[in-house]
């Protein structure tokens, strides 16, 4: 240890590498059944299969008269065609209405089509003079219908076990009658952050000493990727407070994350507590920032350990942490960031080979395509470097650095 | 009135219009304080200026020794320059030691700079023997140093009023030290959706009834935006039923959002409330779909009535509802959808010039460009043809369609 303290990491791990490890560990959480209006936001835990027709019946797209498109043939604003009138449905109703030729039935939009009718003319291109109406435009068959099964067949699959709840695949769920919904219950996490300079927000600031804003940060960013806090804590650099914090932890929690204390320095107690207590799994990581990230589990329980600068730890949590609590989720896409193509707007050499670089970008638009901008790339503990930021773009390790107008994938902060 | 039923809208408002229009009419919502634990998500109430240095000092960036850098030049691995260990600064710490040429001082990270020092270099480019320090590289002034201010110097605007709070704002307020933060009062929401087919998910389904799928919709795209749902439900087709709930729920919402009953039908009632008891502001919008969309109010509550099929409902509520609720939280980007560019792969004519039209697309990555691929186009009741797109591209009323190859702007679902 007193080695590799002086030397640095003695060996990086590629990130690749350190993440396939790591999932072929992870097992996907258990599912439970929420009510559908709380269903926002969660992961999907099962495929849906539609078990009825949607619409379950032919219907009227619009308001106006059900009949038999033939009766409309040639028929003009001044060529009218007239037909009787012999009924009435409204929405809502199934009455079992019938027409046969030269007949029409008033009807509403989302009514039942009556039988032997194929198109219904809209209100608008019609007159009604006692019972007669008259038609001042010619309908093909199936106009203005949504036929049953239209939209979903009875049987098909609507929708992936694995996705992101949205309003509009809430608004289908509800179409099919369900009212509960299985889900994958959220993966309870702790959160430590250690380092004798921190002082908890709202204390007077001594000398030396600057505000905790990781604890703020990752529970913000566990929340955004569905994971569910337990606790938010500063710890003093102390080995034995930080394991009696860890031990504690342990009991209830599936993850622990710690930032800070995860280096090479004097006082990175982690890799060494982990390392005596449970197991490090990698330590090192080749990217930049965010290289003294450490995974590890002890017992059933998996621990991060990221960098304390800010942006190293951010970077690492968007990683390493947040594709960990998707992929517990069952999430079809454990990187939920959406991504954009744009054009960098100047070289970007990069400082060592070998790394996974991350290189934080503006986005704008011009004309019509979209300019990334590297902001400032100073320091990872610069936290206003993210808030003046977009998204990422990462530059691989075999890759000397950007071009001029090279175009880039970037990904947006989530 | 009964002139307006059967012709159809006679005249139809620009949707940019319609939104100046209500805009003019809005306040913005008060200001409450939330821990800063809490603020995710919600919406900045006040520019934030910075009240201290960031970081607060001069401290070191890398486990190492605090040199003079002059004592360094020159140094290499064959010939190292020796200085003298001095003292230790742990992070935290602010002994308020200082250096003088020939001397160095071990510090760690983040720990503060000692006086006279002008560079640190990494543990790994040094070795120790006694009290004497063997430099193996030469550093230039500045070296491993993170200066205060270098982040953010005092008085310096950090964040603007009206900004969505994420984790990385988050980070930088707690990082200025606040605790607890202004954000604007959630929007008081009510909703309800009328028509006789709709019945709730969970009750058997009778012939010619449909399952109510936009109450869930509404509520979970309304929580999406920022508002505060009081409540969802279904009601009658019924001019005396809608009228209750609607006294009933004026009293404390601020929007009520209704779904249904809207357009120009026989039972379409709520244009004829609103117009009795309180002041239509639009009925009737050159959108497709979306067209008989109604903007209103009753006393101070704002009053929505949006089509009764989920895929208009869902259009109009994120063109008009959404921005509205934005615009009532102070956020100073009303619509909040990402922009993604993208070459639209066929021809897509429209139907009605003089309409602003909505065209669901998927979206896929070909080689360095996005592609927008339409979704089937039928039916505004579809809703699988919102599960199955990625977002909407927007064809002003002027233009006559789409051309394969153009390029178009995709605005993702939230």
């Amino acid at each position: 240890m007193e080695k590799l303290r002086k030397i640095g990491f003695s060996k990086l791990t590629p990130l690749d590498h350190a993440m396939e490890k790591l999932f072929s560990k992870l097992q996907i959480n258990p599912i439970e059944e929420v009510e559908i209006l709380n269903a926002l936001n969660r992961i999907l835990a099962e495929d849906i299969k539609s078990e009825m027709d949607i619409p379950p019946f032919d219907r009227s797209a619009m308001d106006g008269y059900a009949i038999k498109a033939e009766d409309s043939f040639g028929a003009s604003p001044k060529n009218p065609k007239k037909i009787k009138l012999v009924g009435t449905i409204e929405i809502g109703e199934f009455p079992g209405l019938k027409i046969n030729e030269g007949e029409g039935i008033k009807i509403s939009t989302g009514a039942p089509l009556p039988e032997g009718s194929d198109a219904v003319i809209k209100i608008e291109d019609t007159e009604i003079d006692n019972n007669l109406i008259s038609l001042y435009t010619s309908l093909v068959p199936g106009k203005n219908i949504a036929r049953k099964g239209e939209d979903i067949k009875k049987g098909t699959l609507v929708l992936n076990g694995g996705i992101d709840l949205k309003a509009e695949h809430i608004a289908l769920l509800t179409s099919l009658g369900f009212q509960k919904i299985k889900v994958r219950i959220k993966t309870k996490v702790s959160i430590f952050s250690s380092g004798d300079e921190l002082v908890e927000p709202g204390e007077p600031l001594k000398p030396g000493k600057i505000y905790n804003s990781n604890t703020s940060m990752i529970t913000a960013l566990t929340t955004q990727y569905g994971g569910m806090v337990l606790t938010g804590e500063t710890v003093e650099d102390d080995k034995e407070a930080i394991k009696r914090k860890l031990f504690e932890a342990v009991e209830d929690s599936q993850i622990i994350i710690f930032t800070g204390g995860t280096s090479v320095g004097t006082k990175d107690y982690l890799p060494e507590i982990i390392n005596e207590s449970g197991l490090v799994l990698t330590h090192g990581i080749a990217m930049r920032p965010g290289a003294p990230a450490l995974i590890g589990h002890l017992n059933k329980t998996l621990i991060f350990c990221l960098p304390g600068t800010p942006v190293a730890a951010y970077v690492a949590f968007l990683r390493i942490v947040g594709p960990t609590l998707r992929k517990m989720l069952g999430c079809s896409i454990i990187d939920p960031r959406i991504e954009i193509i744009a054009a960098i707007n100047k070289d970007v050499p990069v400082s060592g080979l070998g790394y996974l670089h991350y290189l934080r970008v503006k986005i704008e638009k011009q004309f019509d395509n979209f300019i990334a901008i590297p902001v400032k790339l100073k320091g990872s503990g610069v936290i206003s470097s993210l808030t003046e930021s977009d998204g990422i773009v990462e530059i691989p390790p075999h890759q000397e650095g950007l071009k001029k107008g090279e175009k880039v994938i970037v990904k947006l902060f989530p």
